[in-house]
């Protein structure tokens, strides 16, 4: 009998969440997003669960109105670096923004993060939703979305390069000859583009992995399309199991388009599950965990979407007000589903923040019940894995403890790692080095 | 009676070396500089030595002529982030370029790493000698020498500034009243500068020692200005007593004259122990590593302070050849003293290449010996402390193991580290919040 194919998991370790008041529950400590010893064990208890991955997700721009989180907070390389010597096996993975970096710094930080891991890191391809990013960075602008695009797609190409710099048995090392390297295997980049000129060789080689794997969370059209030609997985929000089978179903299909198999491109929504021992407990959990964020709060959560507006403007229990174009230039594919979806279901503004606020999600209920729901979404095909979000306390203990071993009794996930890479485990091919591809290709003709 | 003044211990960690040839030693790990295992036990190895600290060097350019351990080695904020998972009380102290970076993203990074790993980082802030960095960055030209200590002073004036966003009391975190924070004691910067300009706040408040302590390594008129008015501490080159007494009373000079008290300068001279029982066994493995030293290789080496300049076309036995400017806008203070040196010595081509490519160093002999030379340069005031590099196999084993325990005897080094930060270690002071201090005097006055 062939193996029933695996599911993929990854855990989204947040501080005090990525919302405005998880960080008031008793059994949280409101300093987590800058205690390190809590990160790690958090991963400890991930690779326990033999987890893919953990994912580090990242903002350039605060203000007063920013979540709690965002306000103090590590920066994931530094995050990701130090998580790699306390861990083993599990995946290793951040946000690093396009807009505002040179690509020789980003090749070389995960080039490192990837070498110190032994080949457990990847790097969530972002290019900043957020206009204020701009004044940070003495820019006179944000690129607009479409700009940022291109940016994005040239930045990637010229860190790719530079990650090739090195075939892999460039280094010799022969100390009877005092040759130190194969001078043929080192390789100039000479990228001259729009927006980026860069010599190279880079000063670090290829990990085993051959890279780290390329993670994308967009889902504006050039989002998607961006994602499916480059990526090797997709952090992916999604609402319901209709939305997340579209939204697999057509990056999938652009990822045909582009030549690349399907099966290449995983894709993982993202998911806060609620677990109690009864459905009435999970209830409970989730009421203890909305009943802490106020209409304040939610308003100002709603704002950062739209550019930090300020929504106390606004008649609480009147329609969602009209917004024009704003948000369109920060998370276009965000905003455009609130105002879409506030009209064709006629909500108030108070409802529209407190369920961006509060959203109790697919995945509540007992183990069974959620292990259930995760195996419906994952044999539909609207998922290839799931990024689990701590939505109330000791939520990833809890996944971890109580659904995994679900999961793995049905066979759907892994006993054992099967690779101590990111890509092995993933089941991601090494990427061949493009020059001694070339070489190759130059011998066969 | 008073305790006696304590010196201060570094260890420069450097993969196969700073020359050209000791990867080929048949006791190093000619893969040492891309070996996490054994960053990891030379970390362990200088904190069971209560040394004050590690250094990890930095560049951001290569071509074939580089040396082995610049063409492929970790990058320094990835490195100093894993070693803090895996160190307690020692401090974690990196390169990084003040000519190719942004503010924003290395007041992050490095605010990062001094919180992940409680209060030890150290940022050495250098300018960035090699003019072919500008080809990885795509800057049309290397900025001149003073034009890169512009950028560095107002680099490090921002940096500074977004460490300060946040009162060391402006997290709240009061559960019971909802309030996070104080946004009184949240502050914007709003630098508008000739090169930066930069909003904030910084995403992450201070750590327990106030900011990362700051190097400098310069030695020009203006790398040594520098210096004596921002850093904490100073990475000095050495040859002799002599010249180290000479900079360390020069640079303290300059430092009382910017109103500093010149005892919150340390100064480092960066030593290479070479310990044997008697002083023929460290004759001998100064020899044997010499002698891995090919005419070759020193050109080679040589060049690279010359912005990789041929040297072969030179013949060997002729006086130093006339270079005019040549090094002037990368490692000025270097090539100066290589010119200065080879002509009023009448120097050859080859004695040059071959002093600069095995220097033999000062600190070479029995235990005793070494430790009695270090008691002289230290006692004349030539240095507050030591970096140690290993200029031999197992250079910082042999240091910990034999030098420092008759430091310690003669009550020059500490048996227990006095504290868990690099401040705390140092004897240096927390700085005070701009801001904090700005309320105290206001309330004074």
């Amino acid at each position: 009998m062939a193996k029933q194919k695996q599911l993929k998991l990854g855990a989204l370790l947040h501080g005090v969440g990525g919302g405005t008041s998880l960080w008031r529950h008793p059994d949280v400590d409101p300093a987590a997003s800058v205690n390190f010893e809590l990160y790690k064990s958090w991963v400890r208890k991930a690779e326990e669960g033999k987890l893919d991955l953990i994912f580090i997700a990242d903002g350039l721009y605060i203000t007063e109105k920013s979540i709690p989180h965002f306000l103090n907070r590590f920066e994931p390389i530094t995050l990701l670096s130090a998580l790699a010597a306390v861990s083993t096996n599990i995946g290793l993975v951040g946000t690093l923004s396009t807009s505002y970096s040179e690509p020789f710094t980003v090749a070389r930080q995960f080039g490192s993060l990837d070498v110190i891991s032994g080949g457990r890191a990847g790097w969530n391809v972002v290019t900043s939703p957020l206009e204020g990013s701009a004044l940070n960075y003495g820019k006179k602008e944000h690129p607009d979305h479409d700009k940022r695009y291109r940016i994005a797609t040239e930045f990637l190409e010229v860190t790719r390069g530079l990650w090739d710099s090195w075939e892999d048995d460039a280094f010799v090392r022969n100390k009877e000859t005092g040759v130190f390297f194969d001078r043929d295997k080192m390789h100039e980049l000479n990228h001259q583009g729009e927006f980026f000129s860069v010599k190279g060789p880079l000063n670090i080689a290829r990990s085993k992995q051959g890279g780290p794997v390329i993670f994308q969370a967009g889902a504006s059209e050039v989002g998607k399309n961006y994602a499916a030609k480059e990526a090797d997985a997709i952090f992916a929000g999604a609402e319901n199991l209709e939305e997340a089978l579209r939204f697999a179903q057509d990056v999938k299909a652009r990822a045909a388009a582009f030549g690349r198999n399907p099966d290449d491109v995983l894709i993982f929504p993202g998911i806060g599950p609620i677990i109690g021992r009864t459905e009435e407990e999970a209830e409970r959990k989730y009421q203890e965990v909305a009943s802490l964020v106020t209409i304040e709060n939610a308003l100002d959560y709603l704002g950062r979407f739209f550019e930090h507006h300020d929504f106390s403007q606004y008649p609480l229990d009147e329609p969602f007000p009209e917004l024009g174009d704003l948000g369109k230039n920060s998370f276009q594919s965000g905003t455009d589903k609130i105002k879409r979806n506030a009209k064709e279901k006629g909500l108030t503004l108070r409802q529209v923040a407190l369920q961006s606020a509060t959203p109790r999600g697919n995945f509540i209920g007992t183990a069974e019940q959620v292990a259930d729901r995760i195996q419906e979404w994952f044999e539909a095909g609207a998922a290839d894995g799931f990024m689990i979000t701590a939505a109330v306390p000791r939520g990833l203990e809890d996944f971890v403890d109580q659904v995994v071993p679900i999961l793995r009794e049905r066979g759907l996930f892994r006993t054992e790692y099967e690779s101590d890479t990111l890509r092995g485990n993933l089941g991601l091919a090494v990427p061949e080095n493009r020059y001694t591809k070339a070489r190759a290709e130059a011998v066969r003709s």
